[in-house]
């Protein structure tokens, strides 16, 4: 039986090298009802971006245009660039039961939480430690010493909003937290406040218990 | 890594015959940290059963003391008899983590919620159709036809309770729905507002980061 419902705005949040991106790509992997937000971006595109699927790319114009129409649910300047998550496509998609993930800080969370609250469900994804967060920041070897340190720093920013989360998970072990976060997600979705269905089913059971 | 969580206490309602006693069943067999809850009756101990295991069996004059002092979550009366929730054995295995389950209508969920809704998970279970309720009351061969009639009648009535609850599930599957009620349990238990360790556990992290 299937009742219509919404569809979720799945938030995962951590600090960098918690595993957020890993964890992320297992749930797309696993689920066919789940796609990535795709941000906007005034930045430039880069080689191998593909427009309207890394990202939707605007002129700056467009991005205040967009802002002030009260198109963007969400918006960052990152290095002079700005990215935005536009409103329009978010609401259709949940409309037509479609859950969507947004790879977005507490500060994108907190701007999300004031427009659709109802619609969505945080996770906030911990390390075990700190020395295990920076030996993987290290691992990575993408980085420099510089650049660790600055994102260990900023994990101490954004580890403060813990609190404003639903669920907060410490990241042990990837295919255990993986399928902790797939879990929270097929709940959700049995969520009354989702199933805008189930007044419809409820109206029909009533009219056959009046009908014996 | 174990965080302290405070337990759950989870309701699973729904109109008789729609499978909650299956349900309750299976998830007491399959979660070892679910224990049914052990109301209090006035009403005298039949043969077989275990005072403190099957209820708590107390004197009028110890229900009534028990309500006027503020020590039930919850009571009904029922053909002349009292059934009630003490509040005293709840609270102390909220406090130490251990979930506890339900069986209660909706009347009872509303004096629950009055008390401790951050502490509860509802569940309200529905049968697919009243055809299939109808012959599942018929197929327990318990019960007379009025009797029968007389559930029809109450299923009704507790149905028009569909949205106090945070979940609502069709049962047309008794594993599938096992299933979702387990994991409807197992995601609660990720939820922030219950970890009460996980203050303490940030502080550890954020004084790790401060160190390097």
């Amino acid at each position: 039986m299937n009742i219509n419902r919404r569809g979720i705005m799945l938030v995962i949040a951590s600090p960098s090298g918690a595993g957020k991106s890993s964890i992320t790509r297992n749930l797309l992997k696993s689920d066919n009802n789940l796609t990535m937000s795709v941000s906007l971006t005034t930045r430039p595109m880069r080689d191998g971006e593909i427009d309207g699927k890394d990202y939707h790319f605007k002129a700056i114009e467009q991005f205040n245009s967009l802002k002030g129409a009260g198109q963007l649910l969400e918006w960052a300047k990152v290095h002079d660039n700005y990215y935005a998550t536009p409103k329009a496509q978010v609401d259709e998609m949940i409309a037509s039961g479609q859950d969507v993930i947004f790879d977005i800080d507490y500060q994108g969370t907190q701007q999300l939480y004031e427009h659709c609250r109802a619609d969505m469900v945080s996770v906030f994804i911990l390390p075990p430690s700190i020395k295990e967060l920076h030996s993987r920041l290290k691992t990575r070897a993408l980085d420099s010493d510089e650049v660790i340190e600055r994102r260990l720093k900023n994990a101490r920013i954004e580890i403060e909003h813990w609190a404003e989360y639903d669920y907060v998970l410490i990241n042990e072990d990837l295919a255990k937290t993986s399928n902790e976060v797939a879990n929270i997600l097929k709940t959700s979705r049995l969520a009354r406040i989702r199933q805008n269905g189930l007044a419809n089913f409820i109206k029909k059971l009533q009219i056959e218990i009046d009908e014996i």
